[in-house]
Order: C-alpha cells, then structure tokens, then sequence
C-alpha cells in the first residue's frame, strides 16, 4: 500500500488500523478502509465532480441552473445560429437526454428552437432576451460564489495547474 | 477571456476566430466556441471524468465490471463484516441504486449478503470466492492497462499532483 493519508483527518482510525505500517496508513473514510480507491484517478474524479457539482447548484438556486443547462445556454450565447446536434455533440449529451433538456428550456421561455432555413430537419437554438438575462446572472453568480471559492480552496496557481491537467486528460487519454 | 488553448488541436479554426485578440484565442471544439466553459473547472472535472471512466470500461471488457462495481467488491474485500448501508455511504451511492447494483453482483455470484446476528434489519456483505478472483484480476488490469496509462499521459509526478487536489476538493471544498 502506497496510501498516505486519511480521506477524513477527523476520523480518529480504529485499533485495527495498527496492523498496517506505521509509515503507510491507510486511507479511510468513516471507519472503513479505502485499500487502492484513494489511488485510483477515476474515482477521485469522481467525488471530486460530485462535490464542485453540488456546489455550483446550491450557488445556482434562486436561477434553478444545472450545471448542463448552464453549458447549454452558454454554448448557444456563444455560437448563434448553430444547430442541435453540434451543440449537443459538443457537450457529449446524448440527442434524448438533449431534447429534453431543450424541451424545459424552451418551457422556461430560455431559449428557442427555429427550424432551419437550409435544412429543413434542422434545428437552429437562440436564446431569448430573458434567456440572455438569466445567462448573465448565472455567469456572475459562478464567479463570485462558485468559481471564487473554488480559488480559496485551491490557490489560483493549483487551480490552473488543475485545469491544465484535465485538459490534458480530456484531449490525450 | 483567458483561454488559451483549443479543446481539440487537430481542429483548425474557422476564419471567424481570427476576430478575437491573438493573444487570447478561444477555445473551440469541432468548431464550437467554448466560451466560459473551457474555464469552468466543474466542466473540465466531468469532461475528464467520463474520458477516465470510459477508458476504465474499455480495460474492463473481459471482467463486465464497471467502475462503481469495481469499487463496491474492493470495499467490501477490505471490510469484510461491515453492512450494506456503511458501505453504499461511503462510497456515495443512494440506497436503491445500492440494491440494484448488489443484486446485480449476487446473480454473478461474485457477492453475498448475509442477514447479521447483531442486527436482523441489517446486511453484511461478503465476497465468493470467485469475486474474490474475480476481483484480484481487476486490480491487476486496472493497474497494468487503465493506470499505467494514465501515469504515460500525465506523468507521475503530476498524477500524483491531480490526486492531491482531487482530495483537497473533496475534502475542504
């Protein structure tokens, strides 16, 4: 076991945790031992998603974003006049998962869906005036809530480098 | 804007990029402006985390384990004797998804769920021999294919790096 630390400091370890080396505790969590978990990058990904995730909604309840949602509307401010199926590709949605998504946004007036004028299957996304004015919200309330204390936690030099790294996990692996 | 690089270099940029500053390009993917996004660390998480966990499937085939299985058998291998509702809670996992899930593992016969003798309500869960096996072969082709990987793309020192402040997100954040 390389482990090296606890998955909670203020966990006090149980007696049986004396049987591992000193120098090479195990990691736990509430008492139960994680063995190669705490190692593992996937998961480690994992919660560490889960946790930024439920941050971002706490920070975005009085808008009720989801983190999808907001890089929905994000992607169609950003890129007028493209279809669906390129912004949901984009997000790696799949085309169900989408058209329900675009279903409660259209519903909340965020944005619409206007059939193409070149290709008549095609869906062409703008956002609405309130669509952009919730956007624009939701954008300063990332900032100064979410993304501001994310820089807290991390340090704005950890926090690039981080950025750097999923990048570069997301382009080459 | 801050962004640096393209999400996919192999893109080229269509023409209308040449209207931001040439030293602050927009990150694009298939042609799509990013926008915020390519800085929103909540976004790079899942975008990496899914590329990981696809990557931990693929490795996988011959097993059919997913990663959340994978976690359940090696928890449940390192505390042998500790109930279904320690295990699911460390491990996140709501309680219906819990059952789905061991139900799935006792038809393969790789766990069992034995009523405990303290508590009638309660399950502890235990392995078969064959998920122990089972098991011991998916550590082995975590490490030598899934992880080894990994340590290519990023290197060790900076794998080691991204486990630190995946941990300090999940725990301080």
């Amino acid at each position: 076991m390389t482990v090296s630390r606890t998955a909670d400091p203020n966990v006090s370890k149980p007696a049986r945790a004396a049987r591992e080396p000193a120098d090479a505790p195990e990691a736990e969590a509430g008492g139960i031992r994680m063995g190669e978990l705490s190692e593992l990058l996937g998961y480690s990904l994992k919660r560490a998603q889960l946790r930024v995730f439920d941050d971002f909604i706490r920070c975005m309840t009085s808008l009720n974003l989801t983190p999808a949602q907001f890089s929905v509307l994000l992607l169609i401010d950003r890129n007028p006049g493209r279809n669906q199926t390129e912004i949901a590709s984009t997000l790696g949605i799949l085309r169900p998962n989408f058209v329900a998504m675009l279903d409660g946004l259209e519903g909340r007036e965020l944005c619409v869906r206007v059939r193409s004028a070149n290709d008549r299957r095609s869906h062409i996304l703008m956002l609405t005036d309130k669509g952009r004015t919730i956007l624009a919200r939701a954008k300063k309330l990332v900032a100064t809530r979410h993304e501001a204390r994310l820089n807290e936690v991390l340090g704005p030099a950890n926090r690039a480098a981080l950025l750097e790294m999923l990048a570069t996990l997301a382009r080459d692996f």
